[in-house]
Parts: structure tokens; C-alpha cells; sequence
């Protein structure tokens, strides 16, 4: 059999361990070939390749970032150069295709399943904000760092009694602010699922002070927002795909706090190093996994499916499903702050 | 209302998370107190307390150990001396007592719960071997410090053409090898649920040298063992509870495969540094779940369970069904290595 | 014999441990008392003090920030206040003062030091700007964080083929950018003490795309700063002590080069992550030392001086000499990056 | 000109990082080439080559162990057959020869020089017990990982009032011993300089746990040992170069510790850990500035040579002088643990 691959969207700790894992498989489990488009789905389109066999994923394990190169290709693209995709798979003798990738690569994915083409995906975001999996890869290696990144600000805060905003990823989704902020002990958590109210943040920030403590650590997502009239919030206008860019939201909240409160207040904006490097060893062991399922999948004929995490085990579920919708923070897992805010 | 605290067993990493999570949800949630008993279960039956505020569980959250301090205790003595504890709990007031711990600490919870105490249990174990939960904190700090060292062990054994046999953490269960393995691509797992054969691993020694590749890192857990009649392992006779030790088992293999392979071998034991430091922020987040979910438990009446993860909710689950087995490595996990041995 | 100690100027890792060195040192040496200002040389103003003992300084070392606090003051107040600080110094009955901080707190020191009071100074820079001494603790951990995220964003540019422009601290010296870019292999590094020409690094970025490289990692000190007449950089005013303001001259120098290379160029500002948390070993060994060896110069009389480290010892320097001019990357150090730019 | 380079001895961060340099500056500066020997020595005996351009160095700077592998060979072979390595080094067409390597590869490259072929050395060693430099690269990053690992144990130590001994590096030389011992707060360091006394040791232990310490933790160098007379330490044998084996020091102290004291002990041998994976930031700086001003000594003609950090220069000494003596730990150093001793 040949199997193609392919990884869209943004780098993410773990894509190099999902393609070494499906070309281990595919090779030892079952004798086949593992062909490599480069650039996401551009590499389909343009049909640039290069073929992996298992020396050339030696070492893959480790590296962060993806030995195929990605790029962002807008849907309308993809949608209007099925054909073109379909050509060039056939060309090279392509059985079933593995396109590892967030939401737009996954439903790319499931447009070409229902075109006809055997499809297996796998689940990518940093975010986390992929439904029908318990989680993917990424998101442990990125909360991980941010969590790291926080715990050495909370020392400069307290040595200077300051307020620190610590912008993290997650524009539609909180889960990095929100797991990062319950693991570094933050005493304030502002998500996208929840706009929030400045005045109540002003009040947190004073009643702190007011009790002793010596510093506030707030982790904001870069998705995050004020309740309509209680704060203005610059407008960083539309993206290339037309998806509002919410620029700076830490930065300009730390403005008004400071304004509003009186206390010196700091932004650092993690940015890209949250999804460089190597992966922890939780995100290693899933993206493995993953690599491994979804390549028996494919032998096995069981197409137009996503591999998902659930519980201990890895599933298979339908690429229509998990395209569905996005998976946000819920209203019991915001609620766990509470005891740990302020 | 007043909850008693104590932890049992062995240090692991997000212990003092737990501890800071319950007294944060008991104060904040309920304005109920928290009474630490010291050194486990000891603490109880020698009335040793400190009393557990806000305050004391400043800064807890990023600690490794207890500061609770642990002690094993027998539990024959434990099972002869409930009315003795149930009278020391009743001197301080404690409606609920939330004992963290593995195994024995379960087990011994739930003969208080059926002697009439309300218990709400918090499973901990870096071997991930309790059973009824999808894992416990602390697993993930040691796959992650075992993974690490791995990685580090890799450039050794390459520099020198060596085999490096890495011993890790798992009595009973080879989670610990399984997934350090898997994240550190090790070569060979050798695990407790599945004897070894000295002669294949000789073969896949040998073949990969004969290929060409320039070293072999094997993960043995220390509970591993050989298939009856491949090697003799020399007995470490029984520890305190009566249990075989198995010591040293990858520093005997090792002498074997140098003997039989005549390719130089070296065997480090990563030992205590497995359980100790910060935990990760898995680990962190996991803890502080537990802790608030058991508290939320505790003051709504549901005693008798102990707090579980399962997906990505926790949930509760009767001590008694937690307590009735080991959760060992299932033969659909210990197939996932194939691909990726020799 | 009474040892006051304060740390001033801005948060630096190390700081714990000099000041828990002072005190052991002061203890078991000596039998000194070592009595601890609050927020640096304001709580010499305003008289806030606290004791330090060998227990209050147990688990310092590997703490980041100052259990002190610290806040800085402008010079000229400090020149105002001598006499003010004397007095609360014999009050207090401290026989010897010792200061940790940088450039500004070392010159109060010497004021203190030429109006009578007995003054050994620590010195403390994550810029390693400080004259007379080899290096200052702080700057290891610096050096090391910031390296350790540039090795993560090489993996992000990469997969994209993209510019990463990572700015580091120093705004007058280069020293971090200098060191964490040799140690992260970046493939241009700009430091304060030499301005760049933007048609260079546009050259630069547009050369190693031609040869078919796959990323450009810069290193920018937020003190570099462009030739006069290559471009314009936005002036960021004057700061609270009239030095005039960098702001940004990474993400300035980003969108020249996106402009003028027609390549994808991201700005990383890594920020106060540089100053926090726990000290690597080597500036815990350096606090260490340098805390053992200014109490003991404190305790034999030797007053005015500041400790330094020269090769593997540390001496004693004139606090006059050391502040008399800050120390900048030398030509000759600049002239090493040659081999690994580009 | 074309210059040889082989790495000699045992696994070194910071290896890869020099080969790198070496290969960069030949190229940059002088557009000279380089060839690569196989497995230290030994490559050269048995003529074992490989070119080392800029492309083959590519990542090599981050990547622990080194690329070109290594073998200890019995120094009197290496005599016998100085003059088959001359006519191989003629056969290649090597200028200058540049190995990279410890006490016996530096011992080698001196007799080289005399034998008239042009040789600069560079130091090596984990245990920094080279003379006429202030350190050596893989020092730095073996005391960090030591560090960190000790911190680790403290919390284990902590929570059950434990003997926590930690054998490091160092047969004839303690420094990795002594800076893990200051970097990680240890209450006892044993190094070979200063044979211990075991009587002393089981006071200190005993003092702790009477003032109430909650634990001790001890940092042992693999060569410390005890004074004669107070306690049998079971022979290690003479290795294959006939030295004394210490194997196991730390082991037998903690068997007569708890003995002696009664209190539970625990001993962990970090072994191999501390030489692998990618070099601290602090050695990466290093190795690459020892590869690049061995490589302009090179081609400036100053033969007979090894690089050396002075203070913050890198400066050259005769090979002569280097391996004259080793670098043990003086009397002023040892005497800096006794304020953090106990």
C-alpha cells in the first residue's frame, strides 16, 4: 500500500514524532510506503514530495517543528482544486491519504473523503480546540511552557509588587490560559468562552494589594474580551481569512489597569515559543499513538475518519463530527478557577 | 464543617498541590477548616496535626514532596487500630477525612469508610497503577524526568556504540517503562506484565548492531523479570510487607547481554529522581483537580469514593471497586511498541 | 559585629541566594547578626527593616527574586539623603553595609562609602555590564532562558521559512544578545555597541533564502539601534530617569524587513522571563561565593570595595573603579560572531 | 590548508558544538577544508575518515555527544604507532592536526607536537581537571543536571526524614562535587582532594536530625574516600588502564551511615546522565569559541598549543604545561563549603 502525508496549519510540538510513527508503521507493521507532500496541502496541489522511509524519520522523535514544511492555503482554494488533488494522488499511487491538522486541514480532510478519496486524519492544535478528542498533541508541550514562563514572573512580580499579564495562545478557545493559569497558580484568568468585566478585575487587582499579597499574575488569552461598554479594545481589523484579529489584549488591559488602579502593571506576550521545540514526553507518547492508529486505520479500510484520544484509548471517530464545531472551555471547567481566583 | 487531611505512602510530585487545593476549596468554597495530620497515617494514630489555612498552603502548589510529611505503615496495624483512629478524629471535630495516597492509603480508607468514618479518597501513584481512574499525578513528572534522562543517555550510547540499559520506576506495573519509552524512543521495554526472553533480546541487540546502527537504549522497569528458564535473576528476598524485591534487574541483564553479546553494555538506575521537584503542569493541574473535586465531595455528602479522572471530567468512584485491583499494562498498550522496537 | 544587607534596582536570579550566603557566612563564621532592608535603599530611607536568620533564609537559594523587594530610587534623592540613611544606619547599629545591585546601586555605595560609612558591595546585572569583574550572577540565567526559547523558535521558523526576530535585554550592553546567540546559533546578532545597517541585514535574510536555507533566527539587544540615515527608528521618549527610551526595535526592524525582503518576518519579545525564577547552578555558585567572600571582607575591615570574580577567584575591586564606566562587548568578542553569522 | 580533528575520550556536551566551530571558521576565515578522524585515535590508526564541510556541521551545535564517535586507546599503543599516524595524517594532506579530547587525548597530541607534526589541542572534560584553563566546556552543563537532580531529591529527603546521598563525577578531581554541592544547598560534600572521616560524617547526620532538620542531603564525588582506618571501602580492582576502581563509594557510605546512625539512608549514582544531551548555554559558548580560536591558531602557525579560558579571554598555553599536573580543588575552595556545611 502507499500512504500519503501531509501536516497543515500552524507548527506544533509533535508533527515530526505523528510522521516518524506512520512511516515505522506503515514499514513494519505492513510493508508500505510512505509518501511525504511538502507545505501542507500546497504540496498536493503543487505536487512537490519526497518520500520517507524509515531512515529518513531517524531522529524525528525529538524535533519540534515539521520536516514536511507547512503552509496555510485558504478553504475556497482547496475546495475549487479537488480535482486537481484528486489528480495527483492518483498520480503517485496513492491509497490513502494522512493529513495531519487543526480545524482547517480537518475539514479540507473531510471534503476530500466525501469526494471520494480514502482519508484518515489526525488531530492538531495547540489550542486544543478540536471536538471529539479528549485532547491532541501540542497543547500539554505549549501549556507546559507557559506554565514554566509564568512560574519565573511570578518572582520579578513579587520582588516589585506588580500586576503581570501574561498573554497566551487561544483565540476562539481558553484551554492553554486556562490550564496553564490553574497550574502556575495565576490569581486571574480571562478566556475567550467568558468576556470579561474590567471593573471586577480592578477590584481583584485593589483587593489584593489591600490584603498584603505582593503581586497579581493574570493569564490572559489572546482570544479574550471585554463585556461590551466597560472597556474600548482597539480594533485590529480582519485577517487573511477574514477571522477578526483580537492584537494585544493583555497589553491594552494593562493599560487601562493601571490607569484605573494605580499600580505598575507588566505584559509579556509568550508568542511563538509556545509552539516551538521539542515536545514534552505526554505530547511524544499521543502523537505516537495517534501516528500508529490512524495508519492501521488506513490499512484497515476504515476511511473518512479522525483518530481521537478518549480516556486511555484511541478511537476513531467521523471527520464530519469532529469538524462540527469547535470545542470551547465549558461552563464546569470555568468554574473551577473560582476557588483559585483572586 | 472541619476536614482532616493526610498523605500516605511514598513522595510524589503534586502532593502539596493537593494539599493547597483542598484548603483553598474548603476556605473559599465553603469556609469549612482543614486539619493536616502528619507523616500519614502515623499522624492519625499518634494525633500529630497542624492546623492548614490559606496561608500555610502559600507557594505549595509548585513543591515537590508533602509538607505533611509520609510514612508507611503495616496494615494489619492500621486494620487493629481503627477504633484508636476513629477516636482521634472524633477529638478534633473531623466530619470528612481526605486521605491521598496509593494503594495501601486506599485500602485503609476504605476500612475506615466501612467502619462508619466519612472518607473521600485521592488516588496517587508515580507507577499510574491504581485502578479505576485513567492516571494519577505524579505518573506524568516521572515519565517526563525519565524521558528526559533518555534523551540524554542517547548521545552517550551513540558517541560510544554502546548499549545502555535505563532502569526506571513500576513494581507491579510497566506504565512508567511504557510511556518513557515511547517518548524517549527507546529501542526495547522490558515491562512487569510481560516476561522477557534473554535470547530475543540478545537477537535484537545484535541485529541492530549487525545493521549498522550505532546503539541500543533499553527501558526496564524494575519489576521486570525473565521468562523461567532464559536467566537466573538472584532473588532480593522479601521487603518489609513481604512483597519479592526484584533489585537490580537491568544491572543483571545487562551483565548477561555483555556476556552473550560480547557488546559493551552500561546500566544506569534513575532511582528517587523519578519522584521528586515540581511536578509538571499536567501533573499540577491534575492534583489540584483532585483536590477540588474531593473537597466538593466531602461537604456534599458523597463519601465511601474516591476522586477519578475519566476523559476529561473527574468523577467519583466507590473506594471499594478502586481498591479490588492493580491497573497493569493491557496487552492493546503492550502491542503499541512493536512498531518501534529494535 | 551587625551586617545590613539590600538588594536594589530590578529583579535578578541570584539575589536569594547572596543574601542567604550572607547570612550563613555572617553565622557561622562570625556570630554576626545580618539585618535586612526593605525594598532596596527606600527602606534605608523609611527605615523598614527585617531580621535575617539562618532559618528565615532556609530555601532562598534556589529562589528566584529578593525576599527583600526591592524598588529603585532616583540618584539624586539617595545623593540628598546620606545623612538620613547614617542616622538610621546607627541606629540600627550596623557596623558594615552591603548593597547587591547594578551600576546605580553601586554608586549610592560608594557615596555611602566616601561619606564615612563602611560599604562592601555586591555586584548584580543581568546585563553583565558591570566594569571590573569577569561576570555578574544573573546573566548565566538570562543567557540560558533566552537561548533555550530561540532554540524553540528555530523549529517554528523552519516549518514556515520565516524571519524570527527574538529580542533579548541590554540596553547598553550586548552581552546576552552577544552570548545567546552564539550558544542558539543565530544567524545575525545586533548589539548596542554597534549600530547595524538595515541594507546589510536585508542582504543578509535575502542571501541565505537564495542559497535555499530554510529560516533566519536575529538576535536583537533592545538597545541596538540602526545607523543614522538607514532607517528610521520611532523614538520611545525619555524614561523616569532621562535615558532615552528603545521601544521596540525588534518589531521595528521587522516590518522594515518584511518590507523592504518581501519575506514573513515574526518579532518575539522575550521580557521580564529573562529575570525570573530559579538561578541556573552556575549563578547559584556565583551569588554563593560572592555573598561568602563580601562577609568576610565585611568582617576583616576590607570596606569600599566590591567583590568580583577574576578567572576562578573572587577579589576585592574599588567600588570607585567598578563604577567609573559600564563594560561593553569588546571588538573583539563583536569580531567572534563572524564565523556564525550569516 | 586542511586541517584533521578527531574528539578523544569519553562523551562530552559541547563536542559537537567545537566540530562545528572548527568546521565554520576553516571555512569562513579561510576557506580551508576539514577532515574528520573516526573514533578518536583509533580512526587515525586505522586511517577512518570523514569530510566534515558546513553542511555536514548543520545542527550540530545544540546536539549532545559527537558526530565523528570516540574510543579510548591505551596511551602506549598511541606511542608505538606515532609514526603509521604521521604517514596517515601525509597520506590526507593535514597541516594541522586539532584533537579534541582530556588528559591522555591532550597527552597524545603533545607527543605528536614533538614528534613534529603541528598540532593545537582542546580541553575536555566533564570533571574540569585540566590545568592552565579556568574550565572546560561539559563542566557546566554536568554541574546543571547534578543540580537539578539534587534539588529533586531534597523534597523526596524532606518528606520522609531521609540520608539522601548523591554520587557524581570526578574520580580524582571534586569540582562537579563541590558546585553541585554549593549550586543545590547540599549539608555535605565528600571530594578525593580531602579523604573523609566517617566519624565526622555520622556526627553532622545525627546534628541535623537532633536540631531538627527534616533531612541531609550528601554530594559525593565517585573518588572521595574515606580516611584510612575509619571505615573499609570494598576494592574496586584496577581498571583497564591499571587505576584504582572506586566503585561504589557512596553506595558503602550509606550502608555505614545507616548503620551507625540508624537513620534510613538512600544513595543515588547519577552516572552517565551527566554527560549526555545538549550542552548548557554556558558551554555551547565555550566549545564554540575554543573551536574557533584553535582553528586561527591553526592557521597563524602557533603549534604545540591548547586553547584555554583566561578570565573571559580565550588565550593558548603549551601543551606541555597543560598536562602536566591535574586540576584538583584547592584548599580555599574546599574551605568555602564549611558555612553551608551541616
Amino acid at each position: 500500500m502507499r500512504i500519503g502525508v501531509l501536516t497543515g496549519g500552524g507548527d506544533c510540538p509533535g508533527l515530526n514524532a505523528v510522521i516518524r510513527s506512520v512511516v515505522r508503521t506503515a514499514s513494519a507493521h505492513y510493508g508500505s510506503e510512505v509518501l511525504g507532500f511538502r507545505d501542507g496541502w500546497r504540496g498536493l496541489l503543487e505536487d512537490r514530495t519526497t518520500p520517507l522511509d524509515v531512515a529518513a524519520v531517524d531522529g524525528l522523535l525529538t524535533r519540534g517543528g515539521t520536516t514536511l514544511g507547512s503552509a496555510r492555503v485558504a478553504p475556497e482554494r482547496l475546495n475549487a482544486e479537488l480535482p486537481q488533488m484528486k489528480d495527483v494522488l492518483a498520480t503517485h499511487g496513492i491509497d490513502v491519504l494522512i493529513p495531519i491538522g487543526g480545524e482547517g486541514t480537518l475539514t479540507a480532510a473531510h471534503l476530500l473523503s466525501e469526494a471520494g478519496v480514502p482519508v484518515v486524519g489526525i488531530p492538531k492544535t495547540i489550542d486544543n480546540d478540536i471536538d471529539e478528542t479528549d485532547l491532541t498533541f501540542g497543547f500539554d508541550t505549549a501549556v507546559s511552557i507557559a506554565t514554566e514562563m509564568i512560574d519565573r514572573l511570578h518572582t520579578t512580580a513579587e520582588s516589585h509588587q506588580r500586576v503581570l499579564l501574561v498573554e497566551v495562545m487561544g483565540r476562539h478557545a481558553g484551554w492553554i490560559a486556562l490550564h496553564a493559569g490553574l497550574a502556575a497558580g495565576a490569581h486571574l484568568t480571562l478566556v475567550p468562552e467568558e468576556p470579561f468585566d474590567v471593573e471586577e478585575v480592578c477590584r481583584l487587582v485593589t483587593e489584593r494589594f489591600d490584603r498584603g499579597d505582593s503581586h497579581v499574575i493574570g493569564v490572559v488569552a489572546e482570544g479574550a474580551h471585554p463585556l461590551p461598554g466597560t472597556m474600548d479594545l482597539r480594533d485590529g481589523g480582519l485577517d487573511e481569512y477574514g477571522h477578526r484579529r483580537f492584537t494585544g489584549v493583555a497589553q491594552q488591559l494593562g493599560e487601562e489597569l493601571e490607569q484605573r488602579t494605580g499600580k505598575e502593571v507588566r505584559t509579556t506576550v509568550l508568542g511563538h515559543v509556545q509552539r516551538g521545540g521539542t515536545p514534552t514526553s505526554f505530547d511524544r507518547v499521543l502523537a505516537t499513538r495517534f501516528g500508529l492508529h490512524a495508519t492501521i486505520a488506513a490499512h484497515e479500510g476504515r476511511h473518512g475518519q479522525m483518530v481521537a484520544l478518549r480516556g486511555t484509548e484511541i478511537d476513531l471517530v467521523p471527520l464530519e463530527k469532529a469538524v462540527a464545531r469547535l470545542k470551547t472551555v465549558t461552563p464546569s471547567r470555568l468554574a473551577e478557577r473560582a476557588a483559585f481566583t483572586g
